[in-house]
């Protein structure tokens, strides 16, 4: 069996050697994520490149474009807004000035949000459009791993869209997912956002929010969750508000969660990991990493890229 | 009549003070684009805000929002395509750690980027679907103010995203806009960006390209084209190809060519600008920028932003 060759696995298998993690267990757990995700009969796009535009294999940013034109095409299908395609664009350029790479701090972010999942009581994962579209099959994975339940919650919700995302997520293997049929709110919220489920979100102690909006990770906090967020923008009001902040490639973060949460481990071990953590500290390491990175840069250290 | 009052004309008018020129004489061009702006009769969006979405008043990112939905609708209208939308949130991103406003390192290359328009004997500006969405308008006056030709050139091309594209200028006030015939090639390139007319682009002498791919700016570079790019990426390939990056939101950095190409001034004069550029330095200039903003952000010195 050939080794997956995306970009974010190849990147996601070196930073996870440095955290002294044994490489063949972790590459045991990225081969049985390449054999489900080429599990035949998805109705959307589950496997991972299944495109309908050809990007030139030469192409400096292929996998980017490839990322690229997959989340056009969920907004054609209706699963993300045509604004949440802006919110990706916002996120790539973080990732670039990180050189698309986990970094040491979103490394340490990540294993910190592994360990508070696996101790929770109710974790629940949260899915938006976005979400789905980067990576459906690896937040149902992180959902196995932890025991966490999956609720759909958007900002543009429309019942259609809902259903739509609800269905998609079951077609990609999802048991159960939350969302369709609310039934509480989220205290403080104007929005759509608000509407959730007593049995999910609104009873969660640890909630998992990739690529979220800063609004609603504040009324979590207020909540007395542990909220941990994805979100490529380290000084973004999400990453400021959240309990752990993964400034990170979604993909690649979830990736190392998983690969984590399956790791050897029990719930002391994983107490002192999370005591030992500061998110403000972090947010000022992965800032320093774009620091550097531009630095670089203007040295003649980095080639150009587009 | 009141002062406008959409932010980016606000720093713009901050920026140009600081330049030293007379800000009395900019306030009335800027007074003027506010009252061409609102010319009735548009069919599509010419005039700044025309919204479908409501955005609360007091959002943090309002102004930013509200371009975006624009973007979208834009994207719906058949005039931009999806990726498009991806290309905009990138490009925010460096926005945002620039601090939203034009830098002194942007402002340099704008009177630069003046400069050469204004001494070109053939000069082009060149129109994709995101500069169209942007600021039509601006980019019809900074061709009335340099007598520049405008030319819609875009990568996703087909005949009726031209006429759209094309149409749509016109109705903003364009009296001539080419590109719908194309009868030269650029060279060395492959995709549908090559086709070109041989009395714009290919004749041209100066270009500007807002919201530019790389691969397009090289190769104008190669036919001695001095290529003036607007681009938020300081360390894109475009910023790097051109002979002129500006590092700044496409609307400010139109409204301050404007400007300068109004203003008092004369071919010697404007030599000697364009002798003592350095873009490379320049380009320098943009990157330390985002770091002081990355390291003004992380101690404490600026607010948090969402």
């Amino acid at each position: 069996m050939k080794a997956p060759t995306a970009k974010g696995q190849r990147t996601h298998k070196n930073t996870f050697q440095a955290a002294g993690t044994p490489a063949a267990y972790f590459s045991f757990i990225l081969h049985s994520y390449a054999i489900i995700g080429r599990r035949i009969g998805n109705k959307y796009v589950c496997r991972r490149h299944s495109l309908s535009v050809d990007i030139p294999k030469d192409h400096p940013r292929r996998d980017s474009l490839i990322v690229r034109e997959r989340l056009a095409e969920f907004v054609k299908k209706g699963l993300m807004t045509p604004t949440g395609l802006i919110a990706h664009g916002r996120g790539e350029a973080f990732d670039y000035l990180m050189g698309e790479r986990t970094t040491a701090a979103a490394l340490n972010a990540e294993r910190v949000a592994a360990a508070y999942l696996m101790n929770a009581k109710r974790p629940v994962i949260c899915v938006n459009g976005n979400a789905a579209a980067l990576n459906a099959k690896r937040l149902i994975e992180l959902a196995e791993a932890t025991g966490s339940k999956i609720e759909v919650n958007i900002f543009h919700r429309t019942e259609e869209r809902m259903k739509l995302l609800i269905d998609y997520m079951k077609e990609c293997g999802a048991p159960n997912v939350l969302g369709g049929d609310p039934d509480a709110r989220i205290p403080g919220l104007s929005s759509d956002r608000a509407l959730c489920t007593s049995e999910g979100i609104f009873a969660s102690d640890v909630i998992l929010v990739p690529i979220e909006d800063g609004d609603r990770a504040e009324a979590l906090v207020r909540m007395k969750k542990t909220v941990i967020a994805i979100d490529l923008n380290p000084l973004s009001r999400t990453s400021r508000m959240a309990t752990v902040s993964i400034n990170d490639e979604m993909s690649r973060a979830l990736a190392n969660m998983i690969g984590f949460a399956k790791g050897p481990s029990n719930k002391e071990k994983r107490n002192d990991i999370i005591s030992q953590f500061s998110n403000e500290e972090n947010i000022r390491a992965s800032v320093n990493e774009i620091r550097k990175y531009l630095l670089d840069a203007v040295s003649g250290e980095k080639n150009e890229r587009s």
